[in-house]
């Protein structure tokens, strides 16, 4: 059985990169459209691949650091060598290590992969928008679907390829049970996948925002030239930010929501072994696996009409994805899930995982209420706007925060829901019901089904946004830029919608990982830890866990502030010193801008990194010297440490996406016309919000959802240095 | 013993009041100025009182319904009847529910009698000024005393007083431990003062950042008047929001702090009761004792120079309270704290309460550095307004958000530190180290020992604000505004201090209050509870708590936004219908825009504060249904609701008050000169921060201190509903 599955889990996903591949040489063969448009699109493809190979550079070498103190922390600095033969500190070691480099390695690789193709895909689709609106979007799609299946696929290959490989290395003493032991030998792709994300998302999302505040204050504000104006120096530089920041920073993202919720889950489902042998710890892999298959179908039979509401297209694709990933589950439960004593448990867990599709549904009609200005949320804001920005930011500061609300209900009724279904499935373990834990983890993975589709639909933003900008700066006639214009607008809700799906997933998933996490301790300790908040030292690790959120935030919203600054003297500078560029007769240095901004990200994503990398680090060695007496103090603070970080994460996270997507909307909104439209004083002050909001929906926001999963894997990859 | 603590406590208690009755008369002997000076004084002490008359109605009716719902659920509808003949059902509702209705009383009339001295010393101060500016310190800080003093020496007679009363009605059958059920019966006392409190900064922190909201955009941005110009007709409201808001709020919001920490000291006193008998009990209230005579003494020196700062005298009367306050403390404790076999435990103690002394004076510092334009973070808010409001905003919350970190930072270390100092005093209880919950509560103890002198300099605020506007409206000569004007600028840092004051000694109960609830569930259920976060339901009753912040939050700055704009809309109404208003020629009608506050206000105050009133009953409920075989899962989901609504609650508290200091400086840096100084365009920036600050550090901020505290205090009272 276990190599049936794994013929299954290496086929489909090597199966999906082909189909990437396809699609890719699909896209390529589109026309390419004008030599005016070829020239920009040039542009932001030097621009983009230049600044990915420098961060690629900085993350590399920060990564080689890690590894070697991962190396050395597990294989010489680990004191208590536990009886387990692999748990051996050589052994370990080499593994954590390894497996720690390749998922790095596989993340950078995911991303560069996903930038490469949607840098060559805005340009086609422009080219297609003078045709027709359906070849442009389903260009855009396409491409973005690249991203999206090499993205998930790569992350089921990583991990199931190690699983297989570590399936022929059996120590001869411990054959039976050496499936359930390869899950935490892994840990360390899950570690490296989010390590690479949380440096890609923070640089990406602190260059996008300090390009796109820099261009807009000084070009929209001071200049008062439009968006996208050739004049202004730092157009290209915020083209070039959609796509290093949502393309290769979110990509990133669900690159190691999947790599480490997969890993998560195969925790727990090592805790079920006696029931469902090495299915259960599979089965989370074979999910993601109907996934990929369901996304394929569902990206392919995206069409639209001229006149209909390219939204609609989208959304009929994410139901088709949703409603097949269904029925494939419901095979593979009845299939996999059967436990002797246990008659009912398949329908159980399928009850689970449309639990977690459900959620997944749940949270983008969430996302689209508090976000879209067909909604009081947004609409209050745009009413707010009339007397002044300040009553603007108030009003979307209330928005945001009042936004977290119905979210958490949606997780809150999906943990408690699915671990009771779970827990009533007839599972034991230990002579006590124990499905519970097995069934937030197959609700997690039920939400993570349709990531393939969901990823593509986020893509489309960054390409559909680049294409307006390429069609605007070469001066396309006004019937195409319409066209562009309403596939843009569908990318802001696909972004936004991207965000509440990363962010519902992340929350769902923060249980089932720290619940792995526990077990791990177990897995040293032999003993189960309990995390008592009653303890003053867990309190504390708690109270440090929900300011590390407050500080993270402050220091990526400060990033993005001064990197915006040193744009916006340099764009003051050049046309100050170049007057004809506002007159058209000279060109600017779109270069230096690049250049200027690629510099500030890489620099100021340093610090907020090295943060959550050290402090759950020293918070664990910190009370592991206080505990004295009570050996698990280190483990239990950190656990507290972790979860109180995670649910403050969540909130704070919900916040800033929605409180930033509702700012821009409300913009959007006047500018249809209502309150006095463009340039009117409530557009002045709404611009004002929208502003603010930008580095809120796309550098802190997206941050933090890194920032919880980075938090949870690293305790999980050090859980043996705070025992 | 027993009555020689009474007597101590109940005297010192009596003996504030009656000089707390001293010094109002001293005040109100001072002069009253020039007719005109009357005549404004006159409309803010009509205004204040007509609102708070009509607030102490509103919440009226809304005690009596909570004081009912107590008496039917402790009486009637709690079913296991525990075997403990004072928990009998009838006697525990009738204890509980009296002592709510008398905390809820004491609390008002301390409030209504703060207000009433500050609202007639504002006109004295005025007419002080005139003559000399120690003078006017010392009626200022005078005036602030009677409400410090007042507040403390009333929670504290409440308190002391019951415990009095109910020590002579010992049931036959249990003599010798009735003291150690005391404290259970009076929990009721902190739950209606803290009822109170919500209300009260609620309502008045809405009220006063409406009417200052709303006069500020309607009149300086719209009309282009200087702030307290007589011919705004919401200035009179803005002057009596001054005095609802912060003085009335605070001092309900002080008030409950040191009836609930009391109690919550007293219960973790009971622990000890075999070590230190009925003195462990006590000893908070002695320490609260103590602290009223050092802050008389501390009031009582406090004089300025002309020429010299007024803040050096305030913080020399400050230190001169706290060195004081350490004297007795020590004395108290090596005459109080002697338990058998223990002969270091005095002194253990006695530092824990010095950990409490010395994170007071962190504290100060902390909200200094970043409140004060002196320092790195209100600098960095002016130089980011440079390019504008959103770049303020970002900066703003950025420097918001980081400065939850040293004060964080502080708690912890005061936390730690004192637990593990009182687990080394050698107190046993059970055979283990036992001393460290009481610890901490011993540090908080410290930290609230100096109320009684930071609430004076708290009500220094709002009065030496309504003395400059009187000065102002009354058109005095330049150098008598320039000594109100010093004042004022003293009285905004004094406010600040308090907030963040408040809000350390919230931090530092919270783990006492906690500690107190899970050792009430215990005095119920018999056995130790644990909070577990690793249990599902208290994670999703942890992310519950933490949402319910955000949510509040939310509330609290829509209440202001949506109350500032019928202000807005009422005085472009009477300046549209009455020109003669701008000229000079016509009166603006002031009552009206005082009763559009007052109906916004109370009406705005309704949903947050039942929000957080039904909460957490709720979770307890839902969570004891769902509980099944897990017998305690209610009240342990309430327990991580609470922890974590806690954790939350401090760093937003913490966020919003320093945010929201730090905007309303940035604007008075600018205003001194720098970057252009007053009607620069930075200038505007930094008056969009101040007002989006406005609701964060008077409204949003100060309502978590109180919400923090209900909550601890709802679920202690409601406890056995959850059992």
């Amino acid at each position: 059985m276990q190599s049936t599955l794994l013929y299954i889990i290496l086929g489909s996903s090597i199966g999906a990169l082909a189909f990437a591949v396809a699609l890719a040489r699909w896209v390529l063969a589109r026309g390419t459209g004008t030599p005016e448009m070829r020239k920009i699109s040039d542009a932001i493809q030097e621009g983009a691949e230049a600044y990915l190979a420098r961060q690629y550079k900085t993350i590399s070498v920060l990564a080689v650091l890690v590894a070697v103190a991962l190396a050395v922390g597990y294989g010489i600095l680990r004191t208590s060598a536990p009886t387990d033969p692999v748990s051996e500190r050589g052994v370990l070691a080499f593994y954590i290590t390894l497996s720690f480099l390749l998922g790095a390695l596989s993340s950078g690789i995911a991303g560069f992969m996903g930038m490469w193709v949607s840098i060559r895909t805005n340009i086609r689709v422009a080219a297609a928008a003078t045709t027709s609106l359906n070849a442009a979007l389903q260009t855009a799609l396409r491409g973005g679907a690249v991203s999206g299946l090499f993205t998930v696929a790569m992350s089921l290959l990583g991990v199931g390829g190690l699983f297989t490989i570590l399936s022929f290395l059996s120590p001869p003493s411990m054959v039976a049970e050496w499936p359930t032991k390869i899950p935490f030998l892994i840990l360390g792709y899950g570690f490296g996948a989010s390590f690479v994300a949380l440096f890609a998302q923070l640089g990406g999302g602190i260059y996008t925002k300090a390009a796109d505040v820099g261009a807009d204050l000084v070009g929209k504000v001071e200049a008062g030239i439009p968006e996208d104006d050739p004049r202004n120096p730092a157009v290209i530089a915020d083209l070039v930010g959609d796509n290093v920041g949502d393309c290769a920073g979110r990509g990133a993202d669900l690159f190691e929501s999947t790599a480490a919720e997969n890993i998560g889950a195969m925790i727990l489902g090592v805790l079920l072994y006696k029931s469902f042998g090495v299915n259960g710890i599979l089965f989370p892999l074979v999910i993601m696996s109907l996934g990929l298959l369901a996304s394929i179908i569902g990206v392919m039979v995206v069409k639209t009409k001229e006149d209909a509401d390219p939204m609609d297209a989208l959304n009929r694709g994410y139901y088709v994805t949703a409603a097949i990933v269904s029925v494939l589950i419901f095979v593979a439960c009845k299939w996999l899930l059967n436990a002797p004593g246990a008659p009912d448990a398949w329908w159980h867990f399928f009850l689970c995982a449309m639990v977690g599709v459900a959620t997944s549904i749940a949270f983008v009609f969430i996302t689209q209420y508090y976000t879209e200005y067909r909604y009081r949320p947004v609409k209050a804001i745009a009413d707010a706007s009339k007397t002044g920005p300040a009553t603007n930011i108030i009003m979307g500061l209330s928005v945001g925060m009042e936004s977290t609300v119905l979210p958490v209900f949606a997780i809150a009724i999906a943990l408690v829901a699915s671990y009771m279904l779970g827990g009533s499935s007839g599972i034991v373990i230990d002579g006590k019901p124990g499905g519970g834990l097995y069934g937030t983890a197959v609700a997690t993975m039920g939400m993570l089904g349709t990531a393939g589709y969901i990823l593509a639909m986020d893509v489309f933003g960054p390409i559909t946004d680049n294409a307006g900008g390429i069609i605007e700066m070469s001066k396309q006639p006004e019937a195409i830029r319409e066209k562009t214009d309403r596939l843009d607008a569908v990318g802001n809700t696909t972004k936004a919608l991207t965000k509440g799906y990363a962010i519902g997933s992340a929350a769902l998933a923060a249980f089932l990982l720290f619940s792995a996490y526990l077990d791990e301790v177990k897995n040293y300790t032999g003993v189960e830890m309990k995390v008592e908040l009653s303890k003053p030292q867990v309190f504390v690790a708690a109270l440090l866990g929900g300011m590390l959120v407050f500080w993270f935030t402050s220091l990526a919203l400060r990033a993005v502030s001064r990197a915006a600054q040193s744009v916006i003297t340099e764009v003051r500078r050049q046309f100050k010193e170049k007057p004809g560029i506002m007159l058209g007769t000279d060109q600017p240095d779109y270069g230096r801008c690049v250049d200027i901004v690629t510099i500030g990200a890489l620099k100021a994503m340093v610090l907020p990194g090295a943060l959550v990398l050290f402090f759950p680090i020293v918070v664990g060695l910190a009370f592991k010297e206080l505990g004295g007496s009570d050996a698990h103090l280190g483990a239990e603070a950190v656990a507290g440490f972790l979860m109180i970080a995670t649910v403050v994460g969540i909130l704070m996270a919900v916040f800033l996406n929605n409180g930033g997507g509702a700012w821009d909307n409300a913009k959007k909104y006047i500018e249809t016309g209502v309150l006095g439209g463009k340039k009117s004083d409530p557009h002045k002050a709404a611009v004002v919000g929208d502003t603010v909001g930008d580095p809120f929906k796309d550098t802190a926001g997206p941050s933090l959802h890194v920032l919880i999963k980075l938090l949870s894997t690293i305790t999980l990859v050090l859980a043996p240095l705070f025992i």
